[in-house]
């Protein structure tokens, strides 16, 4: 099963990353960018007995390791 | 308008980041993992006439910043 847990920080926290791209698209003329943040995505094949196992260990994977649940929401998407 | 530009590496371009989560989360005892592959994502504010200019603009920013075409493939959602 394919699976996509795509990380992003919680609005209300700092993204000094985005606003250095922000800045860098801006001096490259791209019009009209008001804001951008930053996330990350993990795109995960895993073997599942059904979509339920497959949801609740991607919940353990994000809880535990992907995500710093403190500062970052995330999301997961199962496909196939 | 809000939008969502996905980098991801191409398939074929080792990830050594993506393996490293991986085993990771195979030592962590997390089922079924068989392969991660981490990229990255952009939340991006952007104004613009219609949604036309809006991918044109987020188009450009991904060719020419976001994304290393030699490697990464992306994609746009725009949402709003």
């Amino acid at each position: 099963m394919k699976a996509r847990v795509t990380v992003t920080l919680k609005s209300g926290v700092l993204d000094p990353q985005g606003k250095a791209i922000e800045g860098a698209l801006k001096s490259l003329g791209i019009a009209g960018v008001a804001s951008v943040r930053q996330g990350k995505v993990f795109d995960i094949e895993i073997a599942a007995r059904d979509r339920k196992q497959a949801r609740a260990a991607l919940k353990q994977a994000a809880d535990r390791l992907l995500a710093n649940t403190l500062i970052e929401n995330y999301d997961v998407k199962l496909s196939g």
